[in-house]
C-alpha cells in the first residue's frame, strides 16, 4: 500500500470529530478561541454557558435576564419524577454522576419538553408576524392552526398545581425591564401575552402564562434555538437534581421504593392459576 | 510527510477498537466465528447469550440450568426503584430505551450488587477451600475474615420482605439435579449451604438464602464472573424494566409523581425568609 | 380529622401503581397468575418475556420463531455508536449497570427506531388491506401517501454497509416455514415482500429487506404492539452491549476516548483571540 | 377499619419524601426558605447552585471563587469520552435530555472522579494537620499510608495530555488572592502544593498539579464535601456536553460510530466455523 490511501485515511479520521468549540494543545485550551486561563476569573459561569452555547459572549445585561430564568427553574421538588427518580437512585448504591443521568433522562418530551414547544409556539407566531401587521392577529391565526390539528393544550400555559405560577409575574417584569432599555426588543413578550389572551377568551377564569412560557419568551428573545431552551432548562434543573440526590444521601435508605412498603400498589391481574404442563407445539 | 507514519496512524486507529465478539464485513457478520445465519434459528437466545458472555456454545444441561436463573429475576414489582423509575419515565415523555436506560442505571452496587458481592463471598471461601479441607471451616473462616474488616450484613441472605424466598428452593432443586447429572460440580452450592448455616447458628430463626444467594450459586456453578452474574441478572431485570414501561404507556399519566399530589411530601427545611438585600462582600 | 378522608388518601395511594404484571406478598411471587416457583425450570426465558409482555404463555412454535428474530439481533459491533459507548463507558469507572443504560439510552428513533417504524408501515398496510384487496395495490398506495408526506427513505429496507444483510434470508425462511406451519398467518411476509418489490421497482438493484425488515414482519406476525418491538430489540441488543463492555473491562483502558490521541480531532473554530476587559453592559 | 392506623399510613406517606430544600403549595415556591420571586433576578445562577447545595447564600467573594473553578471544568473536547458520547448520541435520534443523560453518567470514578477523590486525599491530610504540627509532614505521613495500601497514582497531580494544565496557575493564584483577603483561610492551598512538593521529590520533572487538583482546593477552602466536588464538576462539565451535543446535531450525521468506517475496528476471535448440530446434552 502506498503513502496516498493511507493519508487519506489519516485526514479522514482527523476530520470526523470537528468542533468549533475547543481547541486543545498540549499546555492550551481555548473556548471559542479565548484562552481557558483568561476566561477563568473574567468571565463568570453564566457567561461561559453563553459563550460555548452561542460562540460569543453575552453583555452583562443579557447574561442577567438569562441567569434569572435559569435560576426560576432549579428545582421543582419530590413530586417531580426526575427528582424522585435522582432521591431512589441515591438509595440504590449509584454515585452522583448516576443519579443525575437516571434524572436528567427523563426530561424528555412532556417533562422537559413544554418549554421547548413553547418556544416553537412563539417562533411560528413571530414568522407569521412578516406576514400580518397585528400580533393578536398573528396569534389567532397560529392557535387556531394548531385546534384544526387536534391540538387542545398549549405548552406554557396553566399549571397543574399553581393557580398562577409565582415565577411569571416576576421574570415578566425583568423581560419588560430588559426591554425598555432595549436589551431585548420585546416581541416575543408581546407574543407570549398574546397567546395568555387568546386561550383565556371566553372562559371564566384565564389561563395564565407559567414559568415554561415565560422562560421560553426570555430564551426566544435572546436568541435561543428550541432545543438550547431545552437544553439551558436541563442544567437549571440539574442543580435541583444535584442538590436532591446528596440530600437523600444524608437521608440515608436502602433501594427506597415510591411510596411506603406497608402501602404498596395494586395488582389487577389474573387470579393464582398453575402453571400448564403441557403446551400447544 | 512520507507514507509511513501515516500507514503506523492508520493501524493504530484500526486496532483501537479490538473485539473477539463479532466480525462483519459486507454481507457477512460472524458471532465468534459462527455464521449468524447458521446460529439464526438453530440456537436459541439463551446459547446465544451464553456464546456472546462466555465464548463458546453451553450444553443443553447447561442452558436449562442458566435460564432457571434468568426467570427467576425478571421482576420484583413497582415497589421495587428500578421498575418504578421505567414506569414514571415513561409518563414524562421518554420512549422505552431512554425508560429502560434510567431504570438499569440504578441497578447499582445496592439494588443490583448483592449477586454479585454473593459470587465473591463465595469465590473468596472456593479460594480458600484449597488450603482448608473442609466447607464449615473455610467459610468460618472468610465470613469472620469480613466481620472482623466491619462487615454486618452478608449479601444474597435474609430478605426484607420475604421470610423465605419463595424461588430459593426450586432454584437449589435444579442445582441439587444438574449436579447430580454432572452438569455442574456442586461445590459452590455446598458453599452457599454452609454460609446460611454460618449465618444462622445461634439464631432463633434461620438467616434463609435469597435469590441472590441462589443465583450466585448458580452462576458460580456455570463459571461466570462476578461482573459477569450483575450483567446477566440485568439482562433478566431489563423483561420486567420493558414489560412496567409498557404498562404504563397503555395506562397513561402525566409526569406521574412517586406518591399521589394530595400526599405531597414533608418540607423540613427554614421557615420563609426574605432575601438579603445587602451581602456580604 | 376523621377516619374516613384518611382512608381515601390511603386508598388512592394504594392505587397510584397498579399492575396486572406481578404479585408479591411476603412468601409468595407471582407472574401474571403464574406461581414463580412452577415458572422456573419449567418454561424458558424467552417464554418468559413473551409472559410479562402479552400476558399468556407463547406455544413452542411462536418461542421459536420470536427467538430467531432476538439471536439476530444480539450485536452488530464496536462501529455501532452503542456498542462503543458501552464500551469507553466501562474505561470511565463505570460498572455494568451504567455502561448499559448509556449505550441502551442511544437506541432511540434512529439507532433503535426503524424496526418499530417498519412496524407501523407494515400496520398501516395491512390496515389498508381491509380496504383494498391486494396486498400489492394497498402497499403502493400506503407508499405514496409516505412519499407525498415527504418521506424519502423506508426504514427495514437497504443497508449502509450490507449489500445482502445475511439475517434475512434465514429469518425470512423461518417465517415462510411458520406460515406454512400455521403458527403464524403470513401476511405480514407478503407486506414486507411487497414493499421490497414496490420501492425496487424501476432500479437497477434491489433495495433489500434488511434485518430491521424481517424483524417487523416476525413481531407483527406475533401480535406485538411496535412500542414492543423497540423493546425486544432493546432486549436482544443488550446482549452484546454487555458483552462488549465486559470485554473492554478485561482489555482495561482508561478514559478511552472514540479515536486513538494522536489522530484526534479538528478545532474548526475562531482563531486565538483575547478575553475583552470591558464589555457591553 | 377505624381512622387511626389509615391516618397512621397517611403520615407515613407523606414523610416519606423529606427535604430541606424546597416548600411548594399553590402559587408559592421557596427554596431554602426564600420565596423563589425574591430570588429570581436578585441573586445569580451560582448563588443558587451555593443556596441549593450549601443552604446559604454565599458571600460575593465566595460566589466569584467557586465560579472560577465551574469556568474551568466546563469541556475537555471530543477526546473525552462523556463528549464522544453526547455526539454520537445526537446521532442516534436522541434529544438532548438523553444525550446529556448518557454523557453524565459516565462520568463515574475513572472520568469524573479524580477531583473527588483528591479533596478525600487533601481532607485526610488536613485530619492529619490537627495531630501533626507541619503540612509537610502530615503529607508525608498520608501519602506513605495511601503507598504502603498500594496506591501508585495520586489523583489531581499530572495530566496525559498537558505537561502544565494551563487552568492550574491561574485558579491557584486566585486561591492566594482570596486568601489573602480571608475569603477563605488558604490551608488547602498548602495542603495541595505540598502534595505537589512530595511527589515530585527527587524527579527529574515534577509532577504538576492540574485541574482536579486545584479545583479540590477550591471546593475544600469553600467546605464542599468530597461527593459535592463530583457533583459540582458534573453541573460545568454538563455545559460542554450540551454544547457539543448541540453542534453535532446542526452538523448532522446518522449512527455516528466512533471512527470512520472505512478504518473500522480489529476482529481478534476465532476464524469461522460452523454451528454444531448436535451438542453436548
Amino acid at each position: 500500500m502506498t503513502g496516498e490511501p493511507a493519508q487519506d485515511l489519516v485526514d479522514e479520521a482527523r476530520g470526523w470529530w470537528r468542533t468549533d468549540l475547543i481547541d486543545i494543545s498540549p499546555g492550551e485550551i481555548a473556548l471559542r478561541g479565548y484562552p481557558i486561563q483568561e476566561l477563568i476569573g473574567t468571565v463568570g459561569f453564566v457567561d461561559a454557558i453563553w459563550l460555548m452555547l452561542r460562540g460569543e459572549l453575552p453583555s452583562r445585561a443579557e447574561t442577567e435576564l438569562f441567569e434569572a430564568a435559569l435560576v426560576a427553574s432549579v428545582d421543582h421538588g419530590p413530586q417531580a419524577p426526575s427528582i424522585a427518580i435522582a432521591r431512589m437512585a441515591t438509595t440504590c448504591g449509584v454515585p452522583v454522576n448516576g443519579a443525575m443521568a437516571s434524572a436528567i433522562n427523563v426530561l424528555g418530551d412532556v417533562h422537559g419538553g413544554p418549554g421547548q414547544q413553547c418556544m416553537e409556539l412563539y417562533l411560528e407566531i413571530d414568522a407569521e408576524l412578516g406576514r400580518s401587521d397585528e400580533v393578536g392577529e398573528a396569534t389567532a391565526l397560529v392557535l387556531q392552526r394548531h385546534r384544526d390539528a387536534g391540538v387542545r393544550y398549549f405548552p406554557g400555559f396553566g399549571h397543574r398545581f399553581h393557580p398562577l405560577d409565582p415565577r411569571t409575574p416576576r421574570l415578566l417584569s425583568l423581560v419588560d425591564d430588559a426591554a425598555s432599555d432595549g436589551v431585548i426588543d420585546g416581541r416575543f413578550a408581546a407574543i407570549g401575552r398574546a397567546v395568555e389572551d387568546a386561550i383565556s377568551a371566553g372562559r371564566a377564569e384565564r389561563i395564565p402564562m407559567n414559568v415554561d412560557g415565560v422562560t421560553a419568551i426570555i430564551y426566544c428573545e435572546l436568541g435561543l434555538t428550541p432545543e438550547l431552551g431545552r437544553g439551558v432548562f436541563i442544567l437549571a434543573r440539574s442543580v435541583g437534581i444535584l442538590a436532591h440526590a446528596v440530600e437523600q444521601m444524608s437521608q440515608g435508605g436502602r433501594i427506597k421504593g415510591p411510596v411506603p412498603k406497608r402501602i404498596g400498589y395494586t395488582y389487577t391481574g389474573p387470579a393464582r392459576r398453575p402453571v400448564p404442563h403441557e403446551r400447544e407445539p
